[in-house]
């Protein structure tokens, strides 16, 4: 990035556009919206409300170019290995192209298919013979986030005969306890999702759910028909303990934090039905054709990335706020905050070298009515720049009279927040001073459905493609959450010894204080 | 702050501080952890994997004279009038001096405890003389996250004759009309919980409820037995409907994101008993007096806050990580982000002038094991450089063997990660380089109950207060949010009159698009 010339010219426009206010480009009825906003069918992109006019845009396209966006995209598209940390493909795209799926995909949608057939017509069975009831998702991360976010997004295309839904996730066991206490387990199949069929947290939460099983009945062969296996991993799966006709695949070129587009969905299609997750892949589908296809300045995930990068490297900005204004987007802030942060929280460009300018922003995000109630206060007047997505949906949940005046109270709320954000207000008391000159991003959808979230979801990852090409990083490891990882199993290791020789005196506080307190070592 | 002469030592020193790696403090067994913690009981505040030594300690401790922090603190307990843009004081303390406590609040507790018993001992009913099993609390912001993080958190300490505890706060109705299709009017009560009665979310839900229940019965007087009112103004919950005796109050001085150790705390009262909810209030007592009546460098609120001023306004720390490992704690760092970025997300000093430096940084977490899977990428490799905060209990939630195994585990996390931020990594492989440097906090406590719940929340909240003192700020007002509401209500009245006269071209081009695709106006 640096060394494009583009980088250059806008450095030097950048000082001039920190200066100007967000709401000078607004004076005197200027019709910025009508210049700075893409729409394409279901989807309006509105960024007007961001610091760039047409000189911007063009060296950011510019520096698109230099960086050879346009090669970038089609390698991702055709599968190439750009995840070359690991030598791996990042090729979730081939996931969801309903048009030209790949064989192993077709195979694995039959497979997902007659699981959930089987589930909805009661012929999926525990080890008493009674039809399945309840699912409980076990897995972290990737094979977490994305199912519990559209699931609970999509919770009213139920369909008809979809069974409950539980997701656990923490390892210190506290959800999975809580629902063994509920639960029946001749009626409960658990979906043990990990890409690698080895993460501690996933593995030690089956167990326990192994055991809860095993603990309720003398059958030899009932844990064969409580556990489905989802991984890249099947000899682990079938070591673990997993049938084989309850055994789905994914491979390495899908990355965890990419999974939900994978059988990783099965929790999903559960829920909506496989026609209904075919629909979550048919939108991601067609955002990645518009990605592909559409030049540039008119393609939503290109502009996106682009302008992000414009506020974190040139105007300094250092935060990014996800702001759905639909309380079913409740967990879609967290989602974001993996795919984001895990892919482009990177300080190493492709070549070796340490990165001398900033990657991705700290993002973090809530329901924006909430949020309004919560920490909108500094986006007005705190000290910290940052910028904001706003995400709103033209139809609500519901068309009687309550429910229209509840959604028209939601859209308000959110042009009110970023036209406030905007424009600011003076005041001859200083509390009531609001800077403005906030900049934001609206994102506007028809309605919360599958299609339409598949499309937002695939539009914020090729937003993220597009920035690590701009910083030229790897946006599809994930080496940083490795030492980590190595240094619990040390540690476990010694708490099972009250061992603490040789470790660092803040960790041996600590650990003695609690031995101390539990009469131990 | 500026004009302290601490100030001017600390900036000097700074640079040399941002230099020196975290791991070196440590190097050669230096027993740090034995100087930089904090011991009292119930709680353990580590900070000697914070970039501090006895010399920038006493250059904080004399910074918090030159401001008066003793002068600020009395002034807190005192309940004088420091909340000064709105002539009142801020006295969340008296809301828990279980000692000695005003007579209003005892009386409020009095009326807290009928509600309660009344309602575990079947006596309250709802207009058809059935006992009411359900409670939905409506509330936004300080109505709604303290009851809901407290009650998710202390689930595990429930009250045999709790109730089914709900919350609803989204203003799009979602959640209400979920719950609603579930849910028996003839047993179901309303708590709507709002400090002035007015905010147009909780009311606007309330009145989606009140109409659920005329719907149900001819009972003229149903609504007098399904609406328990909790406010500062009790002219208006007359006015709306609430019947004398299922109103509560608070006052004034107690700000809304403050306001769980109030009456607002009802449903924490309602799950756990007066008993458990009085454990909550005795647990920040304690915390309070520790606070009020410590030395400053024993003191962990002081050193919390002081610290967390020294990593932004000296280090240019830009982020603050909140990072409970007990999923108990999921929604703690929501609520710290109301609490801390409402608190002292502001630029103007109490002078009126601008501040010329940073105040409160942007502040997000997760329960720690499953933001490893998500975010911790970023902390570890990327760019942003954070503060981070651990909370970790000494005891797990069971002690059975396998509940055993998991808190080994999540402890033996929470200890890892803390310290691989901190020591790194060399590698020979860019790829494999953790810079660690990255400072941090531990607090222990002994485990999730009421009492340790409320010295956690208290201690924070005297964090926020004394970093309110050093940036010379009032913490306590929130004329943020206010242009916001203004400008909603006008966008409001627009869409109900299809009027876009005057507004800037990116909020009409939205409006116009959505009335668009409604075939409106």
């Amino acid at each position: 990035m640096i060394n494009t010339n583009a980088f250059q010219v806008l450095s030097q426009l950048a000082p001039e556009y920190k200066k100007t206010h967000l709401k000078t480009l607004f004076s005197d009825g200027n019709p910025r919206f009508d210049e700075f906003h893409i729409h394409i069918p279901g989807m309006l992109y509105d960024f007007s409300k961001q610091k760039v006019d047409h000189k911007i845009i063009d060296n950011l396209l510019q520096m698109a170019d230099e960086m050879q966006l346009s090669e970038w995209i089609e390698k991702l598209f055709k599968g190439e290995k750009i995840n070359t940390s690991e030598g791996r493909a990042a090729w979730h795209t081939a996931l969801r192209d309903i048009e030209n799926p790949l064989p192993e995909v077709s195979e694995q949608w039959t497979k997902m298919e007659t699981i959930v057939n089987e589930l909805h017509n009661r012929q999926l069975r525990g080890y008493e013979g009674s039809p399945i009831t309840d699912v409980v998702n076990i897995g972290v991360g990737g094979s977490d986030l994305g199912p519990l976010m559209v699931t609970h997004a999509l919770e009213m295309q139920k369909h008809p005969k979809a069974p409950h839904l539980h997701f656990v996730s923490t390892l210190d066991a506290r959800q999975l306890e809580q629902l063994l206490v509920e639960l029946n387990p001749a009626t409960t199949i658990f979906v043990v999702a990990s890409k690698s069929f080895t993460t501690i947290d996933t593995l030690s939460l089956a167990d326990t759910a192994k055991f809860w099983i095993q603990q309720s009945t003398d059958c030899p062969r009932a844990l064969q028909h409580h556990f489905i296996g989802i991984s890249a991993n099947p000899a682990k799966m079938t070591e673990w303990g997993i049938a084989e006709n309850l055994q789905l695949n994914f491979w390495d070129w899908v990355g965890g934090r990419y999974s939900m587009w994978s059988s990783i969905g099965l929790t999903i299609a559960l829920e909506l039905g496989m026609e209904g997750f075919k629909s979550l892949l048919a939108g991601a589908y067609a955002m990645d054709t518009h990605f592909r296809t559409a030049p540039f300045k008119e393609n939503i995930p290109v502009m996106v990335g682009l302008i992000g990068v414009w506020n974190t490297n040139f105007l300094d900005l250092s935060g990014q706020a996800i702001l759905p204004y639909d309380s079913r987007l409740k967990y879609f802030a967290s989602y974001l905050e993996q795919l984001e942060m895990e892919s482009n929280g990177k300080h190493v460009r492709r070549n070796g070298e340490k990165t001398s300018y900033r990657t991705c922003p700290i993002l973090w995000g809530e329901v924006g009515p909430n949020a309004q109630h919560a920490f909108y206060q500094l986006l007005h007047q705190g000290t910290e720049r940052v910028m904001a997505d706003f995400i709103l949906f033209i139809h609500g949940q519901t068309k009687n009279e309550r429910g229209q005046f509840h959604h028209n109270l939601n859209i308000a709320n959110c042009l009110a927040q970023s036209r406030a954000m905007m424009v600011g207000q003076d005041s001859e008391d200083p509390n009531k001073v609001y800077p403005g000159d906030q900049v934001s991003n609206t994102i506007l959808l028809n309605e919360v459905d599958a299609y339409q979230l598949g499309m937002l979801v695939a539009l914020y990852e090729h937003k993220v493609f597009v920035q690590s090409v701009m910083w030229d990083i790897n946006p599809f490891d994930q080496w940083g959450v490795e030492l980590g990882k190595k240094i619990a199993l040390d540690i476990l290791n010694r708490i099972q010894t009250c061992d603490s020789e040789g470790l660092d005196s803040s960790t041996v506080g600590i650990l003695k204080t609690i031995w101390k307190d539990n009469n131990e070592c």
